[in-house]
């Protein structure tokens, strides 16, 4: 029997409740086709696209929008000459590509938060796994120091941070993604007696404005920002290795982007 | 006769029309107060507060809200030690905290983006003001330039950049606060031909993800994300300079506050 995208897509989402609502689809893609290879990475980027065809693989699996947004993109984007080249760079290239987004989230525990828990080797640190946060009790270290750790097993060149970089932190609450706004992540602090959270991105003037206040009034509090992608690659790279593991005659590869912001 | 909170705000709010709904507020303070001294600041944060109270300032002007919220903050906040401590100290101090954000952004130009465009010295390159973004014809310079003349300019440690640094760059769009997502700042660069935006943040899977597909297509694009306090302080600055010209016997200070990111 050929193993198809819809066969892909089955085993990715089976066992979990059917979503109302979701970005999640095969667009482009037709699911009676054979696999060939599959990439599994954070956003189907035009670099990404260009390796997937390097590597002879003819699904990408992506976390976030093709198109620079998480709901479907606007008309007027198609009239934008960006959009228009990697647009026809996937319909020459007769790749189907899968956003795989609101059901990876809800896995149990959410598959982006367990592959980055994995990527730290933090696993037997986790007291508690919920919806949008895990928390975990880690071996004292300063903020500063876990700052340094991220940076070392993420392989990614910068992180920023807030409040007390000095900070002697045990309990932790990870946020991926977006997570890492007021309404989240703020409540946990005190609720969770949280030490420090780290999280993807969230609106500026939120948690690191709560935190330096913080800081400023003498608590031990830290925030530490890996960047939205630099949270949930980690994720797509260990689904790369489950799929790797159940489908041992497809090659799978995981294809990790440059971050696209660097700092001056 | 003596100046009260209320003829300031008439003052900052007069010739705007009125807004049905607004964030805008005088919360806490009383408009028959007299005013003894004003501090302007992108937020009132525990460290703004405690310098206007050492300044002899009884007004604080924010542009963004006091606890970490652009709407008033969620009731659960009010058991945050944080919030707690913070709430006591504008208590006890008698300040009067007035929001500024809606009408100051409803200025022709926006107050704000004129505040960053004069900090910049780039007043007499504007084409084009509209009520989201200024458009700018600057004499040409590399995007990489163009970063360290924004640190230098605007006395900030860094910026997050995007795209491709070698860009020469001459039509630029300047886009302060939150408006750096991908339905405001996309459109701009094919319709405008925008070498080059400069905001002051965004969701990271939207704009940047762009500017990186466009610099991987060869294009030469780039962003520059100053950060959300880093855009929009100089407006806040900037009305400082007009109060004290407006009210000359009032002592008017710019509190300018330190990032509330560092980068590591």
């Amino acid at each position: 029997m050929t193993l198809t995208f819809g066969h892909i897509i089955d085993h990715l989402t089976k066992g979990i409740t059917r979503l109302e609502q979701t970005v999640d689809k095969l667009e482009p893609g037709d699911p009676e086709t054979g696999v060939q290879g599959i990439v599994t990475a954070f956003s189907a980027s035009q670099s990404v696209i260009e390796q997937a065809i390097a590597l002879g693989a003819n699904l990408i699996i992506t976390h976030e929008g093709v198109f620079y947004s998480h709901q479907p993109h606007a008309d007027e984007l198609e009239q934008d000459p960006v959009y228009q080249q990697k647009a026809e760079l996937i319909a020459c290239s007769n790749l189907g590509i899968y956003r795989f987004h609101d059901y990876l989230h809800r896995y149990t525990p959410d598959g982006i938060v367990e592959g980055l828990i994995r990527e730290l080797g933090w696993q037997t640190y986790v007291t508690e796994h919920r919806p949008s946060v895990s928390i975990l009790t880690i071996p004292v270290m300063k903020a500063e120091e876990i700052a340094e750790y991220l940076k070392k097993q993420l392989q990614i060149p910068y992180v920023r941070v807030a409040g007390n970089l000095t900070a002697s932190c045990v309990k932790v609450g990870i946020l991926v993604g977006y997570r890492g706004g007021g309404s989240s992540a703020i409540p946990l602090f005190d609720q969770e007696s949280l030490d420090l959270i780290i999280a993807g991105e969230g609106p500026e003037w939120e948690t690191p404005e709560y935190i330096r206040d913080a800081a400023r009034q003498g608590r031990d509090k830290a925030l530490i920002m890996l960047g939205h992608a630099e949270s949930e690659a980690p994720g797509m790279k260990y689904l790369a290795e489950q799929l790797s593991a159940e489908f041992p005659d497809v090659p799978v590869h995981f294809v990790k982007d440059q971050p696209a912001f660097r700092v001056m």
